[in-house]
């Protein structure tokens, strides 16, 4: 069964103490019931993304609020969470809603609300992600668990420290001309080797932001999807493939720390699924939570080889007019990481590239495009593969 | 695609300080998977479900949490949550897997680690399943809320206090024949009447309790059932109807506050799909986190007529030996209340009364039976149903 993307949604990546996560959810939601020209009554089913909702703001049960925000509050619902990928394993539940022909219209979404916390409170939140009683407790933090994964990955292959800073750059230099995302500043490389470490080898500017945001979309049938004949006129968006993968939520319980197990195993699905491969690709949306993890999921990935990701950015590969555009949007470095909202809107931008709706920032060729969405230290990984009619 | 159970596993119920979270699925997850005959590999997707270890331990993202735990971290997997549904969520979610022939064999599970923690840690990591910026913040606990439900419903039918009374005391009958259930103690109406309040008009004994305890089953198809054997020599039990339904998270949100809408919704899919009806289901495990709540969902599920609830308690129709026997486990109110284990650890009653394996609290017909489970102030709801072949 065909999975069509009817609607997208999502508010401005930001910090917003003003904005309340009702508000944020109308936002994104209703938008993207109103592209895609359905009626609330039709949607079956909602899967949302929320990963700590329950330690930031004492709020669980996101499934069920999102549907009473939405005036919705019929429609049966969940919250799904696996730390980062929350929002693309929502995403991948309502795919799999309408693939199995249980559901004809599915709402997804993925929301977070962090920035009222302390820099203290959102750490102690993220830790939720690793073991705790093996990991956090010991003192480690996600700066420290990714500062271990590129320490491991200079001694295997080579020190890449220049080229995670221009990963830095391209992406700041993307969400400049993306008026959704939260960070607008160009940097140099300079600038992000010299800014203050965070867990050596990660500085300032190898780490991701803190972002309140939410992002929704409607999923259809191929059959429904005919009958509401895409009013917005743009052009049709199948979700032709998809993998899920896993591996040990511990950093000693893996096979190894420089390729990720459960992004080779999702990539293996969703390709198969597709029957596409890595170099089909024509631009991917990857889980940069840090620098170095980008250069590792491209390599796991299979858009370049192994030990040699870094080289890629070097050549300017992953720019967004180089061979492989790598987070146009500017990845969560820079468009922002509302955490149970990143996965959908990952899946935002690359919707929104194969529709040619991105502005400044199309890229030339956008016909299939990836999502990639990691969870905790390389946990849980989900991939969506898009193609344009 | 018909859907077999074929392992069950759950730890004994109860505070257990010197236990740990992984310990608790290690029993459970691998009683579940060695009873089902099957090995580790041949599962290939795994559902779990956790309300709030964040908040109550700082650890989410138990997907991969226990799938590590079980030595099995390759296996795709995420964390349900529904608040007190979670449980029965992540197994639908395991059956909607079967059903649709994504998978053949699947894991699904559920933990809660709450004992360690103080009373008002307990009641506030409870509130995140409420809407707390609209509830919480006034002060309202679940207590609360369900006490304004229980007045509404002595408002729009009459004073049950004293059947709510005797459903705690069969509750503890009932559990004092179940090994596993946490509360071994006989009291009597008296004793429920004069115990201290806790929100009037609800005593001590008509709150359900707090509970460490681990739930899990194994899932598989048909065709994969034919091929293990059945080892065990049990009965086999299918899963023939399932249902999920929603309503408001609020409770000023909702059409009624006596007649749960999340549960006649999910009621309607079960008997349908099952092409059963509510006279033909043997026995039932239904959400009992206060007794009040036990007789509108008897009610809700068509058991008896809409106000009647009370009177079927009063004349022993809901005991062991009734005429419709529910919560023979002991129920969350004597079994107890883990509460993202809570959905499995009712299918697993009910299983082993269809199996004929409940020992002295074996009920006399148990060919069908029904699992209700419900999400906080009854926002969301499931319901299995389970036939023995």
């Amino acid at each position: 069964m065909s999975v069509i993307v009817a609607g997208i949604g999502e508010t401005p990546m930001g910090k917003y103490p003003d904005r309340s996560v009702y508000e944020m959810i109308r936002e994104a939601g209703n938008t993207a019931i109103e592209e895609a020209g359905i009626d609330k009554s039709q949607i079956t089913a909602a899967y949302i993304g929320n990963f700590n909702g329950q330690q930031l703001s004492g709020q669980g049960h996101f499934g069920a609020l999102v549907m009473e925000t939405l005036g919705m509050s019929h429609v049966p619902s969940m919250r799904v969470e696996a730390a980062c990928v929350s929002g693309g394993l929502a995403l991948l539940q309502g795919i799999e809603a309408i693939r199995s022909g249980r559901h004809q219209a599915v709402l997804v979404g993925g929301v977070e609300k962090m920035t009222h916390q302390t820099t203290a409170a959102v750490t102690g939140a993220l830790t939720s992600a690793m073991d705790v009683e093996y990991e956090a407790y010991t003192g480690l933090t996600f700066p420290g668990a990714f500062a271990l994964v590129a320490h491991r990955y200079f001694y295997e292959y080579r020190n890449v420290q220049r080229e995670m800073a221009q990963v830095a750059v391209n992406a700041h230099d993307n969400a400049l001309l993306n008026p959704t995302a939260q960070m607008h500043k160009a940097i140099d490389i300079d600038k992000v080797l010299n800014a203050p470490r965070i867990a050596d080898p990660l500085g300032l500017f190898d780490c991701s932001l803190v972002t309140d945001g939410a992002a929704f979309l409607v999923l259809v049938s191929e059959e429904l999807a005919a009958t509401l004949g895409n009013k917005s006129g743009h052009r049709q968006v199948r979700i032709v493939g998809s993998g899920h993968g896993g591996d040990a939520l511990t950093l000693q319980g893996k096979d190894s720390m420089t390729t990720f197990g459960a992004t080779v195993r999702a990539a293996k699905q969703a390709y198969a699924q597709a029957g596409l491969a890595a170099n089909d690709i024509d631009l991917a949306e990857v889980h940069d939570c840090f620098t170095i993890t980008q250069i590792i999921n491209t390599e796991d990935l299979g858009f370049f080889e192994k030990g040699r990701g870094g080289d890629a950015v070097a050549e300017g590969k992953t720019a967004r007019d180089g061979a492989m555009p790598i987070n146009v949007s500017g990845g969560l470095k820079a468009k922002g990481h509302p955490i149970g909202a990143t996965g959908i809107s990952q899946a935002i931008e690359v919707i929104t590239q194969i529709r040619n709706q991105a502005g400044e920032r199309q890229v030339k060729k956008a016909d299939i495009g990836l999502t990639h969405n990691l969870g905790g230290t390389a946990g849980t990984c989900v991939i969506n593969i898009f193609q344009g009619e």
